[in-house]
């Protein structure tokens, strides 16, 4: 069986790593032949939207899937003629756009910070009014790792923020939440419609882009909350694959952030943290495979190395520490490589936490 | 950095993928396209003899291994003189012949089967008074998988064996032992002289051919005496590299039966069994890297699916089963697969372990 990924980045790489072992082989297509999955499998090298190259691409792959949201849609329509794709072509149209994905979120009931519109300056103070500062002004499309956003504490950021996004695209007003915490949710669903969970990660972010992740984090309540979600956009969006939600936690409820329908960062940790990593869960739900257990180590933590990696020999002493390089040039703000440390001896763990800590500095 | 590894099949696929996370890739040179690794890294196509070939896929190498003992030592020593080769020459020379591996072990102290060299039937005959009945004649090399054995229980039985052995090869003729069972010990030692040692292994053979590995065989005293035994072996040969040796129990003593200068079958729980596989600690060791972490889950087991595999889709249906594929044509005898299940709790574990045995039935 041969799985065509719509991406060639670090994690399509990690979808042929987690493919392999069980016979399943990728093809990735990508504009660019040096991306990170180029190293672990083969590259059909072709633009989104040269329909003859991804004809002759698709004629060899059994399954699509893709690992970035901001694939045309136009690409995936064409391709689902052929082929089938998962997630749903529904699906990537709603993560596209963090307004739909909002109206998703309240049509099924799911919390989700108050959010407007906007579409003109006018628009954007008079949902100022509504929702009340501070508030966040993003570009509803094409957004990651923080860009395209700008808070608005006061008054006298509105038209700041209107001068520098206000040219770029159609935008969205969210009501900024003083959450306790940034918690993810990583699920999967296969053809069959069988679910799994993974446990809830808590995330901490710097500068947009996340930069540690740990779990599990348990509250039995919350757990529930989050999967009850899930399985509400699962059955919506007739999914099927890895979805991952990004939540805000205040209190005893979680606040729906963003969705994203792949394999996220926030859930690398499962590759030795969790009995399937979410990789492979992925691969088995596309593949018309039953899911893999997701129970998890009691301890994990998994640190983004990004513009730049501690030195490798220095790393690998560090007893538990595993290293997982995307094969990629240093550039500000890139992410290189991510590293995991997962173990259920507490001792072990906190050790290799604080040397890690302390390499990363 | 590239590691060249002298052949292709399920050994250099699983280095492989066991090295692609650390960024290091692997090129390996076989004579047959086809081999398993193949579906994983690029193949050098050469016969090992190829002088030419050989230089040629040298210089795209930083360092060369070995995934199966019995490549022509003359090969390894003119690789030698290019590129650094792990595990030792030495190494690879003592463990192609079963009496340079007894007589390692004999000058070492490492309790072994009595043992005789066997060159004519003469020779057969008195080193069958010597050593006494039940006894086995071994070829002494390309043995593997139980082949170019022959158990000589009874004094009727000394011609039948020289009838199917003596004409083939030079020969051992090693006691027979009543074991209680049969261990192995997996152990790395890296370029700075670390070392680290997993949890003895118990294995089940069946018609020569290793069936089921569980682990850790718990025994601190058996434990300590197999370490010790592989650090006089580390040092004798001054050894890079994953390094294996089987060995029979007699109460509390161990008897080595043999040992492999590479990863070995019954290490293959490792990868998900521990915190660092076998596979990339070989890898580690030979790259000048530190070592990783070799603790291991509670309970672990190993399946090798001999000639024939269970249907995928119920394997993967039973929690915590992991498949690996070697992508290889079914053939009788032939190792196609094997299934690892890795917990630390006893009800997760032994119902999977029940499930996969009704299933391989």
């Amino acid at each position: 069986m041969k799985v065509g990924i719509l991406g060639g980045g670090q994690l399509a790489r990690m979808l042929t790593l987690a493919a392999q072992p069980l016979g399943i082989s990728t093809y990735c297509l990508d504009p660019n032949p040096n991306v990170s999955a180029s190293y672990v499998t083969n590259i059909f090298i072709a633009d989104y939207q040269d329909e003859d190259k991804l004809k002759q691409w698709l004629q060899q792959c059994d399954v699509i899937t893709y690992e970035n949201e901001n694939i045309p849609v136009a690409t995936a329509k064409l391709i689902h003629q052929f082929k089938p794709l998962y997630p749903s072509i529904k699906a990537l149209e709603i993560s596209q756009d963090r307004l739909y994905e909002k109206n998703l979120f309240r049509s099924l009931k799911i919390n989700t910070p108050h959010f407007m519109p906007v579409n003109s300056f006018k628009e954007l103070k008079e949902a100022c009014a509504v929702i009340q500062l501070p508030a966040i002004l993003k570009t509803r499309r094409f957004g990651y790792d923080g860009k395209g956003q700008y808070l608005i504490k006061q008054n006298s950021d509105v038209e700041l923020a209107w001068e520098a996004l206000g040219n770029q695209s159609i935008l969205i007003l969210e009501q900024f939440i003083h959450f306790e915490r940034e918690l993810s949710l990583v699920a999967a669903r296969n053809l069959e419609g069988a679910t799994c969970f993974y446990p809830l990660t808590e995330n901490q972010h710097k500068k947009g882009i996340l930069r540690v992740s740990t779990a599990p984090y348990q509250d039995v309540q919350l757990q529930q909350q989050a999967e009850e979600y899930a399985q509400k956009i699962f059955e919506q969006l007739d999914y099927v694959g890895v979805l991952a939600i990004e939540f805000f936690q205040l209190g005893k409820q979680l606040l729906a952030n963003e969705m994203a329908p792949r394999v996220h960062n926030s859930g690398h940790w499962t590759i030795e943290g969790a009995q399937t990593s979410q990789f492979e869960n992925h691969i088995r739900a596309i593949c018309g495979l039953p899911l893999g257990a997701t129970q998890a180590r009691r301890y994990n933590i998994m640190f983004n190395c990004i513009g730049e990696e501690p030195e490798f020999k220095q790393l690998l002493a560090i007893p538990g520490a595993h290293y997982h390089s995307y094969n990629k040039q240093a550039r500000p703000g890139r992410k290189l490589s991510h590293i995991t440390l997962s173990s259920d001896e507490l001792d072990f763990y906190q050790a290799g936490v604080e040397q890690l800590k302390n390499l990363l500095k």
